[in-house]
């Protein structure tokens, strides 16, 4: 997609990144599995009790899915850390057998070093998980996961939040998703269907996402990828909040996008499309048996998430090359985004 | 604003209910705080190290608020459950030292029910937060608080929200909060103010707002209440996570509500509020020196939530009904929302 005169055509770079995701989770099985394996030895060795995950962004939707991998997979009460509290206010809790996991493409944000050094002060295992071994963060962290998904050009975010989702996943749960680079580029290979799907969000200015469980996190990703590349006012609930006041506003002029994959949360899904159908909402599912496939067959439910992204990314995409924007460079932002 | 067919005029309950709001405040000091302390001593001598809370709807902005307390003033790492993990995924973690707080203004919905119940069997003290002492909630939990709001009618919830707020700072922090229920009242006291305000989005779909620290939750709040009477796609954003991708939607055409208050929070804000001056964003702050003004004089940082939360009722209220709504009855919702 590069152009005669040397410049990239719009989209460009975000397109090359979203199908290099199942070379990029390859790559990380096949090197990353032993430096992963590490860290997770010290995690067990710590023996930790509660576990808290700081991120911004899109890696903030990573640290949602390593919230539900803590709980169901480690069995340890988890939580959200906010950044805030150690860094603007200081506060300064004891942190021993805390399990502190920071989550950051870059590995460059302040107020994310701020806090992985004030927890580790205050006695938790820190580990940053990052795709930059060099990155500041990485060096305040005890202990750094690679997630080796190369550079990233885009200021959208792709391949290093499903890599992020995988290194955590492995982390985590240690379990075997040697099988999940095949699936994801057999879900890849769905896409027009996908860009099918966008022509129906083209003058839309609102979207809501929804799911339940392991498959929330993908429903907040989504979202904040047409927010960033397509300027959309997209909004994402989980099914059940969805329930309590949200339900108010969707009616047919609000298109909704619900991820429903095999498993628990999907099957906690049903009576939310019940209720999306009953008012009139038009919804789009993401799953095997949606308008936009999954190659879930074979895959354990905690791995689909990454998965379900990826036609939600190339809706996204082709969402704003038709609607005239540069998915690559949306306007005001940046790639490394600073926050104190 | 009884009709004389004694039918009640569209958004006459929501409107009592927040004019109600500093007697309700006043109520739960004068009457509430030795039970309050009597279970803020359990809390004491249980000891937590880590405290999980879990709520739905408002009541998990309020949960939110909980948080920051948690983390701040009792210097506790805290998270925010996800009730599907023990009720969907059947999670059944060691929760000995952790002190689990349930948010619910009906005390009636089986998911947190459940929740609580998984928690106390997991080994958590249990404390239920509600406005009703005969609920499901009250009785799964070991201890119980009392809001003392009185029924609330609006199926928009409003004084319930402001007294879980101050129940939780009694319970969670155990200060002197005798002057909020004047300065409650002197906020609501500038309502022509919301009501002018209102006026600005009469037509718009979309709308953000954003905060940081202990005002988030009235960003989320305010969000959900706009979501809820009026519609309106409205997006809840901490100042941290809205330069990290959200910024790219605000453009002139997206208006923006910023909660920007006395104390680190408000200061944090800073940064945020000039790069969208830099985007052209309209924004209207709430705050001492806002177009929507806070009596915030003499009360602690951490008590200005409550008083944030009241001229974004005000404007919910008003903006519903100039868009021909009824904030008592918003479609599609019922008062107690049942999930699972």
């Amino acid at each position: 997609m590069t152009n005669p005169d040397g410049t990239v055509a719009p989209g460009a770079l975000m397109a090359a990144e979203v199908a290099e995701q199942p070379t990029v989770l390859a790559r990380l099985i096949a090197e990353g599995v032993d430096e992963i394996a590490a860290v997770r030895a010290h995690i067990e060795a710590y023996r930790p009790r509660f576990v808290l995950i700081a991120a911004r962004g899109t890696s903030d939707h990573a640290a949602l899915y390593a919230k539900y991998l803590a709980e169901v997979g480690l069995q340890l009460p988890a939580g959200l850390a906010s950044p805030s509290t150690l860094t603007v206010y200081g506060a300064r809790p004891d942190l021993s057998e805390v399990l502190f996991l920071a989550v950051s493409q870059s590995g460059g944000s302040p107020d994310l070093v701020g806090s992985v050094e004030a927890a580790r002060a205050c006695g938790a295992l820190t580990v940053a998980v990052t795709n930059n071994p060099s990155s500041p963060l990485a060096a305040a962290a005890a202990h750094h996961v690679d997630i080796r998904a190369g550079l990233e050009l885009a200021v959208a975010a792709t391949k290093t939040y499903t890599a992020e989702l995988l290194a955590l996943y492995l982390l985590l749960c240690g379990g075997d998703a040697d099988a999940v680079p095949d699936a994801a580029a057999r879900t890849l290979a769905f896409g027009p269907q996908a860009y099918a799907a966008a022509e129906r969000y083209r003058f839309t200015q609102r979207l809501v996402t929804t799911a339940r469980g392991f498959s929330y996190p993908t429903a907040r990703e989504a979202a904040l990828k047409v927010m960033e590349t397509s300027y959309l006012s997209a909004q994402a609930f989980s099914g059940a909040d969805l329930l309590h006041g949200p339900l108010a506003m969707v009616d047919p002029d609000l298109p909704v996008i619900a991820i429903v994959t095999p498993g628990a949360g999907g099957a906690a899904m049903a009576p939310v499309v019940a209720r999306l159908a009953e008012s009139g909402a038009n919804v789009l599912l993401v799953g095997p048996d949606g308008g936009l496939p999954v190659a879930s067959a074979g895959i354990a439910e905690e791995l689909l998430p990454i998965l379900e992204i990826l036609p939600l990314q190339q809706l996204a995409w082709r969402l704003a090359l038709d609607r005239g924007g540069d998915p690559d460079r949306p306007r005001g932002l940046s790639k490394v985004t600073e926050t104190w």
